[in-house]
Parts: C-alpha cells; structure tokens; sequence
C-alpha cells in the first residue's frame, strides 16, 4: 500500500510530504521532480507570485545514493516567504473559498488561519509525489500526461489524440492546448477576463497509457478505479466535476454507440477500436488509455471583488483580494497527472505486492504473460 | 468513523451487509429499508427481473427492541433466484461490462464468475445502508432527495428546484422527473430505445438539505467532503461522471458569475443567494444544500448485441444478452441518495464523536450554539 | 488487503461476517471451517451452553461450486437461543467484564445490551475467518497450531516442542495440553475451582509453520508484523498479555544468551539453530516458526459473586451470574490460531499481490527462488 | 482520526514526522517536545552517540504563534552525522536485527539499507508525536508517565505505587526506577554486562491517569484500545512482550482474586478499590489508571559479537559491532510513553470529536456530566 500525508502551510516554512510504500531499488532523479515543480507553475495567466517561488525539492530520507531502499521518502519544498506568524488578519470571508466554513468549523477569529492551508500551494506536495510515482510508474511503461480542452468559452477541437501529438502540441501551447487556434482563444479570453478583473476555469484531460487490465475491483465499492480516481481528482482545489471517456456525454447516447466493442488479435491480444469508457469497465482498467476530465471553476480571488460580510461586525464588506492570478488550468492539468499517478502506483503495488521493483517486475511480467496465454 | 462492507452474488443466495460504527440509541423502521428497497426497483423502463424480486430485510444483527445498541448492524435481503451454482458458463464477454477485465484480473474461466458480483445487484446492500444512514440523518434534521435531470435527449428544464418542489413533482413522475413535460418525453425516448433494443442512460441529481456548516476538511486530501462524495457516487455501477452544483457549467463562467456572494441575517446567520458551489467550498460544507449530479452511462446489456469476442476460440461472436431493462437511471438516483447519505453520516459521526444518538446530538447542538455566537 | 467485519449478539439471530479480500480459486471446504467451530466449543471446563450450541456455518457469498471467486465471502453461524428482545434486563455490573464502561459509553440502561455483543460469542466470528484464512496458508505450505501452557497454578513442562509433537500430544489432552502430567494437573485445578464457585486462567502459544523470510516491516510503526500479531491476539475477550519466543523471559537475560546466531547451509539457506526471538526479528518474519504467547485472565462470571453495585439504586449488591464456565483457555488458544492466521494471511497478500490463489503462488515461487539465489 | 508517517535513517540527513488530525487552538510549547527528545536519550548504559546527538525539534508546519490552526503539523529533527551515502556497505547481518529478513525482503546487497531504517534512531519522531499528544492530553486532565521495573536480574519491588511516588522517585534514578535499592542493582548489572561485552533488557511500565471511561469499543476486534495499545507498544524495537494490569501475572490466579470489584461513591460515582485489570475492561478503559508493561529484549549489538554469516561468501563469520550501548530499558519507557499517549489521544479524538480543543473540551464536559448523572 502506497500512503502520503501532506503538510505545510502557504507562508510557512516549507511544503512537506512523506510517502509509505514505495518499493526499494527505484532511482530518483531529483531534477524530473523539479521538472514537475516548474510545469505547476506555468501557464498563461498567472500572477506575479509564481514568479517569485521557484520551487525546489530536498529529498530528506528515502534514498541512498539515489535509489529508494523500502523506507519512507520524505520531500521538502521551501517557501520564499515564510512570514505566516506576521501577516496581517483577515476578516472577510471570499466566496469560493475555504474562509469561512474554515473559521466556523475550527473555530478560529482570524481567516488567515485557514486560508494559509487551504490554499492551493499544498498541491506542491502532490505534484511532488506524483512525480516520484511517475518515475515509478516509467518501470512499467505507463505513460501520464495531460492537455488543457477548453478555458473559459474557449474550447480545443483536438478529440481522440494519440498520445505522442497531446506531447507534442500542448507543449507549444503557453497554455497547454493540443489544438493550436484554440490556444490562442484561450490566451485571448484570459487577457479579457484580467482587463475586466476577473478569473476563469476550464477543463482539462490526463491521459494514462500502457496500463495493464485489471487494475481496481468490482468486488466491493472503495476498491473501484474509478472511485478512487474521482477521489483523488476532486480532491485538487477548486475541482467541481470529474469524468471518465465520453463521461457526461455517454448519458444522452444510446448504449449500441456507448459502449466499445471488443476485438482480438494475436498480437495484441484483446483490444478495442473506440474508448468511449476511458479505459475503465466494471471498476477496473481495461489495458486502453485510461481518459480523465476535470472542471476547474474560475479562481475564487477576483481583483472585482464579491460581497462578503465582516466576520466581526457582521456587515456588508468586499471580499479580500490576494492574489491576481486570471486562470490555473494548466496547473491544475499538471496536479491532475500528479494525483491521477498517485493512484494508479497504489493500485499497481496492490496487484503486483512486492517490495523491491525487481520484484514487482517480476511479479508483473508473469501476469502479462498469464493474460497473454489466455 | 462507519465503515461498511457489503457481499452477495446476482444468483447467490442473499446480499448482506455489516455496517460497524452506528451509534446507540437509534430507533430502525424496519419499513423504511424496505421502502427504499421498493423504490431502487421502480422506474419506468425495468425489466421483468425487477418484478420478480421483491427485496425485503432481515436485520440479523445490531438492534435490541428495535434499537442501535452500538454493535454492528448486518442486514440480509435474500435473492429469489439462487441458482448460481447451476447457471451455464458464458464465454462472451459484454462490452461495457466488468467481464472481460474480471476474468483476466482473477484468472477465471467462466464469465458468469464474475457478472454474479460485478452485477448492479450489489447496489440492494448499499440501498439497505444508505436507508439506516438516511433514519440517522434524520435525528440532525438532515434529509436527502434526488431527481432524474436526464433520459438520453430528453432533458428536465427543472432546475434550482426547491425540496419540497423535487419530491413532490418527482414522485408523480414514472422516472422521478420533476419538469412534467420532460418526464413524458423521457418515457418516449425509452420506448423507441426499447423498440430498437436499445438502452439509455442519464443524469440524476441528488440533493441534501440540513447539513451543517464544517464536515470535510482542507487540512488533508483525502478528507475533503466532494471528495469522498465523489468516491461514493463514481463507485455506483455504470456511472461516469460527477460533478457539484453547477459543475462542469462553472468551468465556463467568469468568476463573477460563479462564486455564491456571501450575506449575514441575524436569524440565519451567513448565508447565500445563489448555491453555484453546490454546497460545497474548500473541502468542506457550507451549510447550503449539498447538489450532486451523475452521469450514468446506457445499460450495457443490448438485446440488438454488440461485437465480442469468444473467449475459448478468440473469434468473433456477438455479446450475450442477459436482461431486459432499457432504462435504470431512476434506480441509480435513489443509490445516490444511498451512498451520499452513508458519507454525509460518516463525515457527520467524525465530526461530533459520540457513542450515542442521544451524545452526538448534545454535541451537535453545541457546536450550532457556538457558529451561532460566532 | 484483507479485510473483516464481524457482527452479532449472543442470544441474537446469528454471527454474522464478512470478509473483503480473499483471492479467486480458492476450494474451501466448509467441513473444515465447521471442525475449527467445534474445536472452539471443546476444553475441560466448559459448561452447559457449549453442549446446546453446535455451531455450523453457512456460507452465504463469495464461492461458486465450492471455489472463490474474487467476491466477499459472507459466514453466517445460526443461534440457538435467538432471544435477545425478550431476556430480562440486568442491573448489575460484573467486575472484569464490559458491563460497566459500556453503558456509560453508549448511554444505555440495560446491561444486556453491552453483553450480548462484548460476550465471546463474537469470536466464532472470528474463528470462521481463521479457519478460511488457515485454508488459505495451507496453498503456501503455512500450518498454524496451538497448546496450552499452563491453566491456573498448573504448568507445562514441555517447551521447544516440535509442531508434530505438540499435534500430537495436545490432541489427546482434553485441555489441549501438550505435557500429559500437567494435563491431569490442569483438569484437577479446574475442578477444585468448579467446587469453589471459582475459575480460572491461563496461558496458551501459537505456533506458525512454515513463513517465508520478510513478511512485516519496520519501514513503517504499523507494518511491523510482531505489532500485527498483538492487536489481533489482544483483541480476543479476556487476554491481558501476548509475547513473542521466549517474550518477557528475554529481559530477564543478556544479549548474549537470547539473540539466535545465523547460520547458512546450501540447502535450508540461512537459518538459526535456537529460535528464542519467535520467527520475529525487525518487525519481519524470519522464516522461523513463530511462536506467540497469550495469557489470559479467568473467567469473569463466577458463581461466587464479586461484589458490585445496582446501577439505578446505586447499592452495594453482588454481581449477575450468568454462565458457569470454569475455564476456557483451550478455546482461546483455538481463537488465537485464528486471529494469528488472518494476520498471516494478510501479510502473505500484502507482500504477493496478485488476485487468484494462482497468480500468488507464481509471485511467491519467484521471491523463494529470488531468496535461494541471494 | 490522528495518524501520522515518520520517516528518516539513522545517518540519513534528518527524523521526518507529520502527524495529521490534531485539533486547532491548542499551544505547542516546542521546549517540551525538546525535553522529552532529551528523556529519551538518558539512561545509564548508553554509549557514546547518545553524548553526540543534542536532538531538537524544528516544526516545520501546522502552528501559527504557537498555536495550531487544524492543519498537518511536521516536526524535523536533525541528524548530526547525516553520511548515509558514504558509510561502508555491511556483509554481516547481526542476530536480533532486521538485517538478514530485510536485505532478503527488499532484495538489497548491503545491509547498511536495513539499518538505517531499522534503526531505533527512529523513534525519535514517535517521542516527538508523542509529546505532541501529551500535550493534547493535558488539556483534558491526562497524564502518563513511566519507570522500569527490571533490568536483566535487577527487578524493582515498587509496585501498586502512585503517580506522584513514581514521578518523583523515578526522576532520581539514572535507570528511572522507583526503587532506590533496585536503581542502585541495576546499574551494576549494568556495569558487569558493559565488563563481559554483553547487553542488557528489561521491563518498563507506562501508566496514564485521568482517562475517562469509555474509550475503545468491544463493538468490533480493532476498535479495542488494549489491542490498539499493544500493537502501539509492541511496533518499538525491541519489544517482545506487552501486558496490561496483572497481566500474565492474571493467568495464575483464581478469578476472585483478578477482577476488580466495583463501589460507588456520590462523589467519585463508581470506582474500585484494585486495578488488576489495568484500567481497560471489556476493550474498553474503566477511568482507572491504565497500566501497560512491556518486555524489551537486550539490545542486540553486542561487544562479544555473535555468530553469523558474510551475505556474499556465505562463510562463517563474526557479526559486525556498531554500537555501545549497553541497557536502553529506560529510553524504551520514554518511547512507550510517547506511543501510549499517541493511542489515547486519537481515542478521545474519535470519542469526542471535534476540530478544536474548545468545541472537544465542551463535548467532553458533556460526557463527563452524562456518566456523573447516570
């Protein structure tokens, strides 16, 4: 089993994250986490704080000499501005935000006590750790990446892309867009939305390929793939929807254009010709890409700030401005494929046990031989 | 902290249920388990199986007079038709379905091993779990509802429904749609899916009222309510998608139009005009009312069947046609509202401790008392 | 990962459980799991309620023809005396058992209801999921044996036996004592407490077959499989203390005479000429038998009552006498077989994944040979 | 739920904790998680590294001016020798250790893999959580302490003492024995087992006051707080043995000897004049003092090495010496405080619940009145 705990705060000391489970004998290359770091923190229509951070990993325990040895992996994150003790109070609650059920439910004065967590720098910490389960996940050929599909009003025409051309066109898209025209409708509603001081979200999609079939189980509810990828993706600040293939779409179809048909060839074995079910049926993988779609809603800081109440006199107040960031979908793309790795690394240490990569390898290599002799 | 693990097979002799953590003191109308038992077999679009079954409970365990003495609850709803042993062997695995991937995953050589469990049957045992969460929600004043928003094309132009507006209207409704007209249409379109041995899927919307302020929490990712919210919905067979309050919508508004302004009424409290979060912000409860949509995808089980492949001979065959139902989104509504309301009562216990009804609603009543004062 | 949940009370319908987890391809005899019933049952000592109980399990899911299938497997044992709702209510703690801490816990007013589910009866539950989990270990060449050591002042003599020995020996003894002498001594001892209104205690070992090397570990506090091996053994009704090897004798010693030199032969590998650590080292399996230690206290309703108080009056009063065991040491030592083997048994699917009793045994055969070759 | 991931190596660059659950609005006061680091490394009988490390927590996260806020809190502690890249490989793996199961386990070729993980270093990070939760428990009135009760043949004849006798006799031992003549023999064995090259272990005893009844459940197998106490103590290294009360000393006895009567008092309500039973009945605490024992072993690095074998030649050999500790009973009593007060604090957590220590400390004022009343 594969666990993680996060900790740290927005302006405290650093972003902190131990992971259990990891296997011994995987070589971590500290500058693909710092990769990972780098892509949270691009995007067209980011404020001048992602400027300033530049995120850095220290691995403090884990490793020897490079390689994972069993024991936990422990990943810090420092923050620039460290000043969490002396930042002022905060007393007006943002719509959209932790703030207030923060303060109620912890029964604090001072908003600034739950927005210093609440915020969205703790994903440094998952972006981290799926990026150590991504290289993991490389042993086994599984591929994750990601592609923005629409911001705003502005939406990618790209559909059914082969994964080399998501690689390939979203990288030249400042924000993360296969489909080059829709790119720049997306740059363009983003210059709009900051001119009128206001924010946007947007959908993305990760795509994870080369995982084998029979990932998750049917057999009781919390062991579904599916389930627990929702989990993992909605749990990304901000998210408020999650789909799987055609996802939303497949429920106004009718089932005989739905459902991908199953084929066999000697080479590939059993395969499809659609993937209109995102890679999973019954709970479980396939072995096709697994296609998850995110809704991000627009960020909650607006510089035209909403009403709020003071939540010490209880009057009408405009809601604290913080931060003049337009859109994050991209980001959120890249914490997409980080949590979405998190997932699938778990539910392949359950399939395969082991506790070396040697043994998983091994452990693996007889199951895709088993499916294979079928 | 509930924890509940349900077990059964389609054709085995009984699903059953142990659910551990409910506290003492709750009084168990047998009859409202079996109502909602009644009411996961209704909608318009069933087949004949559904007629047959008549699903009732025996509570086996856990109850003393009628009572929650604090010991686990098992529930017991006994199949009709338990001839798992003697069913034939199926080689044809149904696209869309758990059979191809579960008999790859567990090494099995006959399909019917696996539809017996990866069937939607299992839903009764959540049915069953989510009706006892539902008579605990009760004591808090906290009550769940649900409605059909859409049936293939036809879609409910109800929407920010009030409560008592969504039960009433969609009771009346053969597929629990509260807009009138759209319920007529959706009934059409199951006849012409039927006629064309077709299925459909849909979107349902469950609703809950009366949660307080505070359950989930930022502080750690897996302990966000929408979440686990999403874990639960996303693991209901055949759904593929979720989203909260305006969802995949918000993705495409500015901020200003998305995030619920906040108010202070001395009576009230804060409070919202609009529920665009769909109840939910920061990983926790606003106090509004919680809106959850799923998307459900088109049965899977075509009498006009789809393209397989034998799994003996590796040729090509045509899918096994097992049931009838055309249309079973109603059916998946009332699950909803199950598992909602088993994670609304866990995140619930979590959050007022307690042994007893009788201790967590004292401690329930102090914390209002205190958001109060606030 | 292999989970359970037990449910029911002494004098409700029946014990009831469910278990989460167990591979696909398993033949399980029920004959075997009904053996393991009646082994629970037996031992000098006991009185007239374990004569009137047979208890024989029905297995209500999870098997197809006599095989696992991947799915849960429900085990429900029937209660002969299914009274609850209408036995008489009771007033008097009895010193020793849950009686007292568990109406204040849950509020309650009857005693009743805190011993129907605190009462031993539970662990049939639990000796139901040993014994599936026993036939489980035996595909690895796992065996998990038991005898009594001493009950009350009388003691056995023999140590260090060999698993055949104590099989054999333990067999013959009506209170599973491995030592004929201390045998006879143990059924002197209780009926010299029968005839004084008194009972007794005593302390029994679990011997386990047959490990391979590295199960448990110490990467992380709660993996360590010694910690395992506690909670379950702790967990059974009325044990005060559990050990590994020569246990609380090793703190008594110095290091030099209790750690177990290593040695190494071409054909056993590495291996240990003493074993006073218990098959435990590091919070893993070393590959010796593991041997753990239980005491439990005597029985907590004697005939000679203790003195107690009237929970509504408050007053002095003696405590209820409800059954007229004298000792039950040989069952929990059977108990303890059980709760041992589902923490092995877990361990064994945490450490070689895999979903069919197949798959594992290919991962199993590969880390044996990947040991041998080291 | 509190839980918590430790991480770290011995050599490695720093002890990692984040604990996740505690409630805001409680004040950490950083000195006394120092003061129990520094507990935890006196003792007569330790060597020289104990002299070096100086340990000191850094909180990385989870306070804000000394006071926690609900979120994750992490604590670092350095190492100062953090060479574990550079250190030399180890062929020899020593009796007693994690060594030889963990090179096997995680397929390693250098023993210096295991141990730097294996090593007790790393309860470091379980006396800072547990000085953490001592705090916590503070608030309601709890308190634990510890002394030793044996060192190989040394055994202290304190018993049945009170809080404020072992406190304040203990403080004065440099084996923190209650028993000035035992302290005094101690340090001789001490001083004979340092002469011979030889290592010692003992018997330490932890004992909590103030808890309320009520905490653990007999309602399923692992909610009993003896079972969670035991896996808790059990998981430190070197632990072979945990006991409760009387203990094995129960197993002994006639049943009117061992269960603790019970009396009431307007004042005190029920209470009883003996606690063999350690404070828990029925998986449950009584609100009597709980007291655990725990058997350490000697520690296995010993001057007079050990028999064993060379990894790679297979030859016979001397097992490597690392350390010079001799006795480390009275640092093991420290850590078993430390786990103890981990267990209950997450106990009344779950009992209480809460997000703050007001709104706990109000739920918890409620309970006591409900069972004051009774």
């Amino acid at each position: 089993m594969l666990r993680y705990l996060t900790s740290g705060e927005s302006h405290g000391k650093s972003m902190l994250t131990i992971i259990d489970g990891m296997p011994a004998g995987l070589y971590i290359d500290k500058s693909i986490i710092d990769l990972e770091l780098a892509r949270r923190m691009l995007g067209y229509g980011r404020g001048k704080r992602m400027a300033i951070e530049s995120d850095k990993v220290d691995i403090l325990s884990g490793l020897r000499n490079g390689r994972t040895i069993g024991s936990p992996v422990s990943l810090l994150v420092r923050n620039v501005d460290s000043s969490i003790d002396k930042l002022p109070k905060i007393y007006e609650p943002r719509p959209g935000h932790a703030d207030l059920s923060g303060i109620l439910k912890y029964n604090l004065s001072d908003i600034r006590d739950v927005l210093e967590r609440a915020s969205a720098r703790e994903t440094v910490s998952r972006v981290a750790v799926g990026s150590v389960c991504k290289i993991f996940l490389a042993e086994f050929g599984i591929t994750v990446v990601s592609h923005v599909v629409s911001i705003g009003a502005a939406v990618s025409k790209a559909r059914n892309l082969t994964f080399e051309k998501i690689v390939s066109s979203s990288m030249k898209s400042p924000v993360m867009c296969a489909d080059a025209g829709a790119s720049a409708k997306m740059c363009r509603e983003i210059d709009l939305a900051a001119k009128a001081g206001d924010t946007l979200g947007g959908v993305f999609e990760v795509l994870i390929h080369g995982v084998p079939p029979g990932l998750g189980s049917y057999a009781q509810w919390d062991r579904r793939i599916d389930a627990l990828l929702a989990r993992a993706v909605m749990s990304i600040q901000a998210i408020k929807g999650v789909d799987f293939g055609i996802g939303f779409g497949s429920a106004a179809l009718r089932g005989s254009l739905v459902h991908d048909e199953i084929f066999y060839d000697k080479k590939k074995g059993f395969y499809r010709k659609s993937n209109n079910a995102g890679g999973i049926e019954g709970g479980m993988t396939t072995g096709e890409d697994i296609i998850i779609r995110a809704a991000m809603k627009p960020i909650s800081t607006l510089r035209k700030p909403l009403s709020s109440v003071d939540i010490r006199t209880k009057k009408k107040i405009m809601a604290a401005v913080e931060r003049s960031d337009v859109c994050a979908v991209p980001a959120a793309a890249v914490i997409g494929e980080a949590v979405s790795s998190i997932e699938i690394a778990n539910s392949l240490i359950e399939k395969f046990g082991g506790d070396s990569v040697s043994e998983m390898r091994r452990n693996y290599d007889g199951y895709m031989a088993q499916i294979k002799r079928f």
